[in-house]
């Protein structure tokens, strides 16, 4: 595969100049482009600048709003409803996830649903953002329909990840973030690039047949829930990600199952759509809203250096933390660089071109 | 397989019985038992009166508390942490499971921690009793480890169960209860009597190494997560069943990881136990907290009636929607009677003697 790395500064400064160019406010433009490349430095390739090109055919479609008026339209002391205003969820979520940790502030748990919202981004970065105030963060998001629920031949479901967070005191904190899905869509985009078959799980074709084609997707077929298959509890992960779907859109006034609107600009959106964009939804809790935060925090530690210690399969690959692999990844491509595929130095070039701004590759 | 039916209202009285010669006080007898039969009722044998005498068994050998005082210990309006002061799970979890409606009710949301409990039959139940309130019911429990994490050869995990429970309007309930394995340990207790190989993807054996031996969890081996192997995603699994832990054990100070007490009270207690008895986590969410309960309703029967519609890939088999099975099961039951298994049967009729009730086998 052909690769060239790039250091993070100068990703974050073109990424900024095409936000600017994209009519995204000053405020607006910053947290944009560092929840955009959180990904990319988590190794999350899939969800990074990646879809830099993707997000401007949003805006340029009129699909999404670069102004957004975000606000909160229904709430409680401990919930609100937040109508994103058709802005980039990298810029509402946010947003959305401040208000739940205000909302903890006061009464030791917040929880947000969103409606009116675009493509947010990686789910860590929100559920993140609630480890500096020692609160358990969780994010989740639908997704437009890739995935096809046990006994389904139609596609119903988005990835729909679950992030949650959880703050430990001297090991790093519990972040575990998954989609849904046995496999990630960006994994299979590997595949495909490679022409390589799938594992056994991961895909139907569009006759709902269990393949190993990696361009089934691509083909009419569908994603598989977590679990693969029903003797190894599909149902499960079809339950997963329709709690997911329910939470940010049915409780928000969002779209949810095969209502999502798709990310590609030039995918037609769906017919008699319910409600309003797509949805998230956010908590925090406060670790002190049930027990003394150090104390929490000290069995935090002894939780994770117990499970790290677990006697592994092989002495070779110890038992990890959720969390582990993105944040090794992070010290890594900080210091090391972003490694970019050519076609995505392809494509940005090509906006840089298109909206006139100074190309970096 | 020997099975013999019984109406309900007879093993109702039986159970109660037996919980009164226990020493539960008067008020708790009546709970403890509905708690105790809604498994059998709903299909998940493994958890209803055919663990009878395994709690009668805790309550002799001292491990659990007849007539326990269970308190709140630590709170905010939305979140609170109960001491279960060793209880039965049976009569602790409905009690939690009440304080965090309330808290709900109050200020939007309730969020409960739990620990010095015991098993609490099934997670369904108490999610369940938010439906009246037109809340989202949350209810999930750690257990003593049977599951290996990804990489682990070591068990490190209950089978941890999360169960979401979602009003609707005309539609019934959406209620999605499960383990976070592969195969609940009841489905390779079937396998286990009659002599089957298990899918591959369910078990691993004492080296570590995945394998369809039913008998391989006794002999030393592993449950596996959700997702069977790392190919599959089974570090997703894993994460969830970590969740569970942390939310139940770690938040409320109970047991955590491979320190979780056993259920069997022949089965010698941990060593250095970090807290006490084992933890349950309970959450409800006033759907109002988030827009008007009849618009949320008509969108969940929209929603539910999306998926049921959905296209199958056997025309015989319609897609479900989580709670459907469990649901006829209980209709059924109800009619017909709930089958006892004759090992059970036998064992009820022990316990019957041992403890000077009549027996009705």
């Amino acid at each position: 595969m052909q690769e060239q790395f790039f250091p993070y500064q100068i990703l974050s400064e073109f990424t900024k100049d095409i936000f600017r160019k994209l009519g995204l406010p000053e405020q607006d433009i910053d947290l944009a482009t560092k929840v955009l490349l959180s990904a990319d430095v988590r190794g999350i390739d899939s969800h990074g600048i990646a879809r830099l090109s993707g997000y401007a055919r949003l805006i340029e479609a009129g699909r999404a709003n670069p102004e957004p008026k975000v606000k909160v339209v229904y709430e409680t002391p401990s919930t609100a409803t937040i109508d994103g205003d058709r802005g980039l969820g990298l810029v509402v979520a946010p947003f959305a996830m401040q208000v739940a940790i205000e909302k903890a502030k006061n009464v030791g748990t917040g929880w947000v649903s969103v409606k009116n919202s675009n493509h947010y981004g990686i789910a860590a970065y929100h559920a993140m953002m609630a480890l500096e105030h020692d609160m358990i963060g969780i994010s989740m998001t639908n997704a437009s329909a890739l995935v096809a629920p046990t006994f389904s031949m139609e596609r119903m479901l988005g990835t729909n990840p679950i992030c949650v967070v959880v703050p430990a005191g001297e090991e790093p904190p519990f972040v575990a973030d998954m989609a849904t899905t046995t496999a990630a869509n960006g994994k299979l985009e590997i595949l495909q690039r490679k022409n390589m078959p799938t594992p056994a799980g991961w895909v139907q074709d569009k006759e709902g047949n269990s393949v190993t084609d990696a361009h089934a997707l691509k083909q009419g077929g569908a994603l598989l829930p977590l679990g693969s298959d029903r003797e190894r509890s599909s149902h499960k992960g079809y339950a997963l990600g329709s709690i997911v779907d329910i939470f940010s859109a049915v409780l928000s006034g969002a779209n949810y199952g095969p209502w999502v609107p798709p990310f590609p600009a030039y995918v037609p959106m769906p017919q008699n759509m319910p409600g309003e964009g797509i949805g998230h939804f956010f908590g925090a809790m406060r670790i002190d809203g049930f027990r003394p935060a150090d104390e929490f925090k000290q069995h935090m530690d002894n939780w994770i250096k117990r499970f790290k210690g677990a006697k592994p399969v092989n002495p070779d690959q110890p038992v990890l933390i959720p969390g582990d692999v993105e944040r090794e990844m992070e010290a890594e491509r900080m210091t090391l660089g972003i490694p970019l595929h050519a076609a995505v130095i392809n494509d940005l070039k090509g906006l840089a071109d298109k909206l006139g701004v100074l190309s970096i590759f």
